[in-house]
């Protein structure tokens, strides 16, 4: 496994990373967490990726048991949460980044997790009725507070990140370095245009989630919706639409000759393929058993074989589909 | 109920809130409060005004008692207390917004309350005896030991509110986000004038008391003090005063056809004419009885049915009363 | 009893306060201690002097035990300390405002008073050999801790106060808000002439040490020296010297006429002529009894009596004595 | 002994001082620790010169065993630590200065050196892969948090010691006081020149290492190297290739009729002429045992005697051997 740094912090990465969403608390349960946690830090990944709303809380509670058991040294591992959604109705409980919800939603996680700081904490969408300065404030505490050590947004505007970060730098405050976009070959224009310059002008790093487009990527879906498969969970409507995309299912087909060329799988690709660029910080990957973990991190051998001609041919193949993906 | 948001930050706040003032600890022993504060958080108010000196510190203790009796989660509710009275004779005890007054008020407060941090903090007045520079840097610092979340004024005119986020942004501390002024039909001229600028300009956002003009606009006093009165209270001798304006008494009157046309009562609608202001936030009522917060809370219903000739109207049948009345 | 603001910030001092100098520890046990306590607080005394170098320490444990004794409520006493000379020897234990003197400091200071914080922290000389930015973030840091709640000077110089305030006001720190100066008859020319600036440019108060010249003022050095005199303690020599200054001696007897006048002491004289100049925020007087408390308490009458014309004869009394006696 | 100012910072530090590199925890053992920590200290020394990696942090546990057993005084003494190195394998755990690292490292060294705070922390060498702000920062919080008083550098570039006090300046954060680099008499172009102006300019003191030029300005290297020397330690093969520079022990020979002119050892000497440059704060000493460290801080005799004349003479022996040494 290689390492990067987290945008222009000092911060470092595995290339490749674990995310608890969709699986944990979810199709998998405490051992099978433990599993995956230690099969992907055996391979070599440091950050494990959580969120407050994954399964309610479940997801933070499953992983912080599972870490407890392990007996990691907190100085090896990287955790994240995100706070937004909330894990309760109520005015002040939902879709905000107001002082009062991020200091009662930083308390839960620590507790869920049962550790003194997470590493990593992300504003999981922008909010529309809070200024972006009380939450840069309220992040800024959380770390003055010693509960986390760097900030950052999800799905956030370069707009909104610029404005967040210059807000910081006038009042003196931690400046947020990371952002969690989607991104995959169908989800491409986010990173590649809308954030260009702030990988420069702000030190922005990514950690991106969903680099094989809910699982259309894999391949598995080019005969229908295999039983079992996450889009049949309940509340998962939105993703059975997305795996029955007709441009999406016909793009992945034509991946198909560059990933036999490679000698790799689909899956393998299409993580290479985000890593490859060089802006991405660490491709978040998901997993609901220790197999998948093993086989996504072949991958890591991948990357270094994405040279210019084969992006090129990777970009013909996927044509217009994913420039012209909604956000 | 419906939520705003205080002002410019992100915090919700009902349209109709619940205060302590005068009633709890006097008219209103620990049961009623647990009773009124019940239904009220039943009707949808999520905050709940209080004072150091209301009561002499027995509105925190009532109020503190009957919220962990309810057993409330403390991410749902919004409590404020307020600081510059003094519950004490002394120098640095009562009238005065100084660092070592502060320090010690807002450690009382907590106690009594028997909650870790208040949301809201207020000035109680304007102290023209400390420096801004010193307030400021106080409230700032309860902010970030954790005591309180946000801050703000009550009854301070408009250059001290300027003066005071002034310094905040110049040294980079927490600046205050609302301001609780008296509002009524009858006090009209420093939310509508004086503070104008202060809604776009600052953000800020107003927690209104009073609503009813010491009860004149219920129209209870249309034939004389009923025994048991408020204004019957001792130290209420300036109640009994405003109870009895003859201007007050008639424009109360005229208000009734209006009252009658939406089918509810001449307090329902003064409570709600204060809402259907967009720059108050949250109209502070009172309550001696779960009764009456039922009633109070009925003026939900009247908010929106306020449009242009409605308030037309009502300022017709007012007059020249609300304009002239001194701050 | 008046009370004055401290210069421009909130806080309210007595007029007159008593200090420990000398006296505790040396002349005065602890009962004495609380005796004299008792009686200033009783006269309207809400200020007591102190520092970590009086009597090696044993000044703050003398006043700590006594006040603990008496059962005051913290809210209602103001207590200062101040560090520079320290009690060890060592090259960061004496003569020194470095951070590491100043952060064992404060924490030996509470101890020995037994309390959580004090009022006043103050820099008791100036330090040629620490930067004035290294002292003003320690004293910044002990507010931010919660350790003090206003921080200040003694004699130091214009240039040196200013220069404080400067860098605090530059970098978003506590200002100092007080100096502590000898003034008296004999010793003017730094609080009327060399600070003339620093209290409306930077809202500068004074607690004025030394009100009776080292005794002199009292004129029971007419005669010579009197047995059991305070000049006569072991390394008093200096006061020695002082107290038979024949300037002094003969300008004291000159003012006997004034205060025969106004039916008090030269003693009560010399005390209501220091706090008749109205940058003076608190004269501190010293007893070693409480007859001495009560005598000097009496001053408080004297000090509206002293106008402008009562001012000019004192000032014709005292001749150029008062203007050449060096700093 | 004496002492001089860190910099333009008020700490006072003693001209010669006591570092652990090397010896404890590999030659050196708890015995011997205490041995010439407690000889160091009666010689006057009042700097203990420490960091996490010597001897993989067991340096850090036999000195805060050493120290508890002496039970110094905590204001009599001054420790220092170092992070950079760090003390496992992993991608945030060595060769970093990132948040988390230093987070984890300082929580470290305290619980081995058993101690409340440090009085000097240092990053150990310039982190390319962190930005200077984000150490600063973590710099900063450390003292904040109360766990150290004063940062610095080690072999930073001047350029890089300006871009961190800058930063500081800019965001009002603690800056930068001490640099500790390589001088001695082979070793000079860094602190003569490359840091010319950062004296006056940022105030930056020195406490320098290796002043006996990795023991080869001691002169026992002249006749090949002895038995049990340091450079036969396994891990130190370059301190081998040093120690038979032909070029440094001519020099070295050079040296011997200026030392016995001032009847004093070479090392003595090399170690007073590293004192005699008024840039440094002090010069850090190594000793194996108590007879070396009194040997050693014989050199305070020699600094006085270094005048312009025997200055001159010193840089002709040593000719241009010291100049031409690559950093």
């Amino acid at each position: 496994m290689k390492y990067r740094r987290l945008g222009r912090s000092g911060l470092q990465v595995s290339e490749l990373s674990l995310g608890s969403w969709v699986t944990y608390g979810n199709q998998v349960d405490e051992d099978s967490a433990l599993e995956t946690l230690s099969v992907a830090r055996d391979a070599g990944v440091n950050f494990f990726d959580n969120a407050e709303v994954y399964a309610g809380g479940k997801s933070e509670t499953l992983m912080g048991n599972a870490i407890k058991k392990l007996g990691w040294d907190r100085a090896d591992y990287i955790i994240s949460t995100k706070f937004y959604w909330g894990l309760a109705q109520g005015p002040n409980r939902k879709n905000t980044l107001n002082r009062k919800y991020l200091r009662q939603a930083i308390e839960g996680s620590l507790q869920r997790l049962q550790m003194d700081y997470v590493d990593l904490i992300f504003c999981h969408r922008p909010d529309p009725n809070t200024p972006i300065e009380e939450t840069v404030w309220a992040m800024h505490d959380m770390i003055q507070r010693g509960q986390a050590l760097y900030w950052g947004t999800s799905e956030w505007s370069a707009a909104e990140i610029v404005s967040a970060w210059q807000i910081a730098e006038r009042h003196h405050l931690h400046k947020p370095v990371m952002e969690q976009p989607q991104y995959n070959l169908f989800h491409r224009d986010r990173v590649e245009t809308e954030y260009a310059r702030l990988y420069e002008d702000l030190g922005l790093g990514l950690t991106t989630w969903s680099p094989l487009a809910s699982g259309v990527l894999t391949g598995k879906y080019a005969n229908g919706i295999p039983a079992g498969s996450r889009s049949t969970l309940p509340g998962y409507e939105w993703l059975q639409k997305l795996v029955t995309n007709p441009d999406w299912l016909a793009a992945t087909e034509r991946l198909r000759s560059i990933s036999d060329k490679l000698d790799c799988t689909l899956s393998q690709l299409a993580i290479a393929w985000c890593a490859s660029n060089p802006q991405v910080s660490t491709v978040i990957t998901g997993a609901s058993n220790k197999t998948q973990v093993i086989e996504n991190m072949k991958a890591i051998d991948i990357i270094p074989q994405l040279n210019a001609t084969l992006r090129d041919q990777i970009d013909a193949a996927i044509g217009t589909v994913g420039v012209s993906t909604p956000a």
